[in-house]
């Protein structure tokens, strides 16, 4: 069953029912400000920080779901009739009630038409500015003059998330709410003495408003049936202490085929007169037509900078809209606020951020580098890092050091990665010498934090000479104490390790990549030695020297991981490497994805960690967990294996299941962390979109590895691997500010791949730096 | 406007409007299984820790309020007609819908009629066994056969109260429902491997079940028209992962006035068979009569060791029955789970478990004494104590010390008053001699104990010799770092001297006595030299040397506590005791109780700390703060002043507010942490009902200082302090096993009492020790 479609022309994702399997979610603001928003327009809002700076509230895991929200109710005077624009909270029945919900890049419009009125709401978070705007037309469709009392309603937060949901003897005696200067002044003093303050106001002429939840609502009542609605008229409340929310009345008089607009707007006080300011800037004319351009201008800049056209429509859909659309989210709000995730994780994860790198560094470098310079602040002069970070507070060169318990064998490897792929997408070499701190003493270069990096890794080998596996690895739910070791994140170093090689050349340290070679290889035969299963990699050996993922094994005889990495990491020799993809194929595949590993685990085994206590066919425990199958589509890649690279990518591409979304769930044009394997009752049900790192791999494993468009520090290379029903492919990708305009067709007859750049052929598949300005036609043609 | 009554007969509180202005709540169970009960069957339940064991789920601070619950649905299948026995969640419309609630001690009892059906459900929790039953009894009024569903229903929670609120990308893949041996099964394990259990079963014949909350509510529904009510039937729903709860559907065909019985139990599984067990026992006649029969009477005991009869019902009602409740609560749960308290903060507070103490010890000293022992093994070889403790988990010996930063300046002097009264209760002078560990190391007698207390407080005096104030006082709020000192503190250790003397004196350590008695003197004089104001004592000293409570102030000149306790202490000479006391009576009373201080702060004032950040007249800024306020009635009883001790006494009792329900919003029953103050536009509001120290200390002033009733070592001190109106009083006291049948009356003529003890007249005020198993007469004359 489906629920909506994809309007690629407008970049949006259009709802045609409201009664979505689960509450499909916007993200809204790209900065400081952040608005999520749903299809029935609940959700929440937070300034900088999902956990300190909550300004509306949201009940998670809700029964009813998806409440609060951004609710504006109407009413009509005649008969005491009314509804909310959004399908929810009032919920007329939909026989009646039409409904529409446009989800944009960084808006989202809902309208309605409910007797003869016709009201759309446009939500948006203007560019660079701590507040959203509710800019509502109403439009009077019928043959009668028609007199309407409109209600905005939302429910203020009071800040400090984990507060509100928790300590009420405490917080619910914090808040002043009042009405002054035509505004709902807000405001919240903790017990240190530092003050947060927002505002609610509208453009309209303010005939009622109401400050407290309570008066509102109305005893024993919901968002459903506010008293103050049923009633027609707010009761002006304010109060210090208790539950503040936000609700201005405004009266509106509308003749037959008569249309008026309100613009309500709503944000956080930074500086006095703040909220005034922001009212008189929409009450002007077109402000919101002009914000919102603003918005679909760096929207164009963002996605402009790699576009694709390959005939397959889901993935193009996928590819150049909403994929991109995740990757900057992720960016932006790394794991810390959806409707999953609640908020109490703030700040950054620190492996999680230096993938989510990977997704953007095309489009935004100079955000890229301003966040690596952040990470490269939390690592230690020892070379682990703090798995998680919170650049707004965190202290550098402070002496703090993380627990023994609290350093994960992976977080400082993907420095190396996330290193690389910024140098080679902006050439910026000076990077590499950039002096910054460690978080606990000292400081260095960039370069030398890379090569920190792996000595950490060097300094915590297990017995069999891998990589102690510590609290966890990748994989959170893997934690080997004591002498277990991770084949997986031998891989990684090994992988970081070629990265770092290629950065050293880059950055003329000759020695040292020569050095690093011989260390690669070394750790490479060890892998090899130790970790071969015959069929396929280990996925690790646990303390008491126990293997996990061998054939041996009762439960959890393969893991995808190894495999795919050890393709990726160059560690598989060519037999090697068919032979474990194979088996990937065979043990591990199903029709909605990759398993991260089989048989699932049925008893807990201490010396393994917490996977083995999932259910069977959730999470890490058999999921398919989305973020390891595009690294099974890379690896095929690599191994020229173009159509089962794409099945792989196209088995978890949500766009392709828009008509199964009754089944799956969550937004078709999202990522989710994993979909429900086999064993689960629910297979196929995908759980906790959004904030996943398989949003940044998927687009590197499409971008570079399937149109195979892959920056390196002296060119681009173009390195298509795509399968037989594309027939024509267009690129268009900037890349150091020059603009290459790439066509990939088969032609019959040839036995190995052209490349031609405006016209002349060239030797390699590395396109080099064309001037900046420029715009380069590039041919590839394949054999058929 | 009122919405019930006192039934002192059957010791209930009978709510016969549902729609109360705040879900009116009570607690069942009294040891390991607490299940929190509305007026509206709303609430949660928890085994042994509302933290880690909370096994229904309650949305706390909700929109709709007091949401999910213990329901239970009944549905005509004739027109599928349905409504709850609770009038939440379906809320029928009261016209129709005839509705009652008797809260009782230790059950809650809910009754209804609606269309022609009678039904009651008692919700209980069974002494000594870690499960709830829910007892239905449905009766047909009407004269039609009448074809019935039932359906229960309740939301679990998944076990980890912190998880269950934050962290849903982990925790919704956790669970396990099915139903199986006739009972919903509900299974979760944790990333460490412990397993958690509970089962739902009904001793009816389960028609049909569903145990996914999704399943049994609907999308876009909530608990007040579940899908599956509203169709008639379950879904036999199972699941692994998401969220788990337990409905079971029973059905009935009722003959004109035939009724017919069903016990829905839940509960945890500690050994297999734990659900199955119960199921067979609640299926036996009488089980229910049998059990609710022994909770009668536990509480029957636990009441009697103290009653009384003064004439004024309101008072006799707080005291004999609710108030010693309350008391019995706040010892069992301390200030970790009400509907406030969300359970994040598990275990005891070290202070507020010490006074939580005084409540009981009359009732069940041997259970003091055990707690005794848990508090006094989490206090440190230094002497200071942690703030707060987890007895399920804690270790003692293991080197553990709290961070200076968390070291309040009372903690450990509220030890000397809880052993203190603990040994005048019992004469157990062996206590003092027990051995037991400190928390960091080492070990001692409880004698020596009390010894580090003192000498923690005297290693951290000030520049002017009192008490540094540390991380606070008994005043959470008033954080006074650096060098800044407590007046209070300094006193509390005055009157934690006081009683260690005596202790001492008692334990036959003559020498400590005299040396203990040199020091209190020397820092009652210190205080009064430093503290005293003129009219009354200062509250503090701040770091930087600034007054706080000083009529020199612009704001918070004058606070309660040190008045009270300069009096408590015996620190305040007669002369500066009246005055001080005086003073609370003009600055400090109002009608709803006396406040913490004033005037109210407005501005944020660090060095005194988090005090001055709330709204004037919330919490500790000038709220009436109710525990402070039994300790002005005890310091007027001291001064001998009846009249005003009776008139604070009764200015914060809930029962006398019974009318004034809808003002006053919380439980006419039970005491409230406090009242709101002139300052706040909602004077005279009560918050934060439950879990307060208010509970024992107005049972202390009541029974030990208006009543006069006072134990001690030797004997039973009688020297009532009672108001005129209070003509003939008559309490009954147990006391070291003899009961003490007390008549005060007023006798013309007298210039000073008389006591007489079984007719024969004693020289003072204390009646000896008599035998264990006498009954003896007291009668104490006073001059009118």
């Amino acid at each position: 069953m489906q629920f909506g479609f994809f309007d690629d022309k407008n970049r949006e994702y259009v709802i045609t029912r409201p009664d979505t399997p689960a509450p499909w979610i916007n993200y809204l603001g790209a900065s400081d400000y952040c608005a999520i928003i749903s299809n029935n327009a609940g959700g929440y809002s937070f300034s900088q920080s999902p956990k300190s700076g909550r300004i509306l509230r949201f009940r998670f895991n809700n029964i009813p779901e998806d409440r609060p929200g951004r609710y504006i109710y109407i009413r009509d005077r005649k008969d005491g009739d009314y509804w909310s624009v959004s399908w929810q909270p009032v919920a007329k029945p939909l026989r009646e009630f039409k409904t529409e919900c446009r989800h944009g890049l960084g808006y989202t419009k809902i309208s309605s038409f409910y007797r003869g009125i016709g009201a759309q709401v446009t939500y948006f978070v203007p560019e660079k500015k701590r507040c959203e705007v509710w800019a509502l037309e109403i439009e009077n469709k019928s043959d009668k003059r028609r007199e309407l009392d409109i209600f905005s309603y939302a429910e203020f937060c009071l800040w400090n998330s984990e507060l509100d949901m928790k300590d009420y003897q405490y917080i619910l005696y914090t808040a002043k709410t009042c009405f002054r200067g035509g505004l709902i002044d807000y405001r919240l003093q903790f017990g240190d003495g530092s003050l947060k303050k927002a505002f609610f106001g509208s453009t309209g002429k303010t005939e009622g408003f109401d400050s407290v939840r309570e008066s509102f609502v109305g005893q024993y009542r919901s968002e459903k049936n506010p008293v103050a609605v049923e009633k027609g008229y707010c009761l002006s409340s304010s109060q210090e202490g208790g539950n503040p929310c936000g609700s201005l009345q405004v009266r509106m008089t509308l003749e037959p085929g008569e249309s008026k607009r309100v613009n309500f707007v709503m944000g956080e006080v930074n500086s006095p007169g703040d909220g005034s300011r922001a009212i008189r800037y929409f009450k002007k004319k077109n402000s919101v037509e002009k914000e919102l351009e603003k918005i679909s201008k760096l929207w164009s800049k963002k996605l402009s900078a790699m576009q694709c056209s390959t005939g397959i429509k889901a993935f193009d859909t996928m590819f150049n809209i909403w994929n991109q659309y995740q990757c900057h989210t992720t960016f932006s709000w790394s794991r810390s606020a959806s409707y999953i995730e609640a908020g109490g994780r703030d700040g950054l994860g620190y492996r999680d951020s230096l993938q989510d790198i990977l997704g953007v560094v095309h489009s935004i470098p100079e955000r890229v580098r301003a966040r690596l310079v952040e990470l490269l602040k939390a690592q230690t002069s020892k070379g682990c890092a703090f798995h998680h970070i919170q650049p707004l507070t965190m202290k550098t060169g402070g002496g703090s050091f993380p627990d023994r318990g609290a350093i994960y064998s992976d977080d400082h490897l993907w420095l190396g990665i996330a290193v690389g792929a910024y140098v080679k997408e902006t050439g910026d070499r000076k990077f590499l010498f950039q002096n910054i701190p460690y978080i606990d003493k000292g400081a260095a270069s960039v370069y030398s934090h890379l090569l920190k990096s792996v000595d950490f890794s060097l300094n915590n080998l297990g017995p069999r000479g891998l990589c102690l596996g510590l609290a966890a690895d990748w994989n959170d739910c893997i934690n080997l104490y004591g002498k277990g070791q991770s084949v997986w994140s031998s891989m990684l170093l090994v992988r970081s390790l070629d990265e770092i090689i290629q950065l050293a050349g880059y950055a003329g340290k000759k020695a040292d990549a020569m050095k690093l070679k011989k260390l690669k290889r070394k750790i490479s035969d060890r892998i090899n030695r130790v970790a071969w299963d015959g069929k396929w990699y280990l996925r690790a050996y646990v303390d008491s020297g126990r293997k996990v993922g061998s054939s041996s094994c009762r439960e959890g005889k393969i893991f995808v991981n190894p495999q795919s990495w050890a393709v990726m990491s160059g560690v598989a020799e060519p037999g090697k490497a068919r032979l474990c993809l194979a088996s990937v194929s065979r043990y591990l595949n199903t029709k909605f994805g990759i398993r991260l590993l089989a048989p699932a685990y049925a008893k807990y085994d201490r010396e393994i960690g917490s996977i083995t206590s999932f259910p069977k066919g959730l999470k890490e425990n058999a999921g398919i967990f989305c973020h390891a199958n595009p690294w099974v589509v890379i690896a095929e890649c690599i191994m020229k294996n173009p159509e089962r690279a794409f099945k792989y990518c196209y088995n978890i591409l949500p766009g392709a299941y828009n008509s199964d979304s009754d089944k799956r769930k969550a937004e078709p044009y999202v990522y989710s962390q994993f979909t429900t394997g086999k064993e689960n009752g629910n297979f196929g049900q995908t759980k906790n979109p959004w904030l996943t790192g398989t949003a940044a791999w998927c687009f590197i494993a499409s971008a570079a590895y399937i149109l195979g468009v892959r920056p390196d520090f002296d060119g681009l290379v173009v390195d298509p691997c795509i399968p037989l029903k594309m027939k024509k492919v267009n690129v268009k990708r900037y890349f150091r500010g020059a603009l290459y305009d790439i066509h990939v067709e088969r032609r019959k007859g040839l036995t190995s791949s052209r490349t031609l750049l405006n016209g002349s052929e060239l030797k390699g598949i590395k396109i080099p730096l064309q001037k900046k300005g420029s715009k380069n036609k590039v041919f590839v043609f394949l054999p058929s």
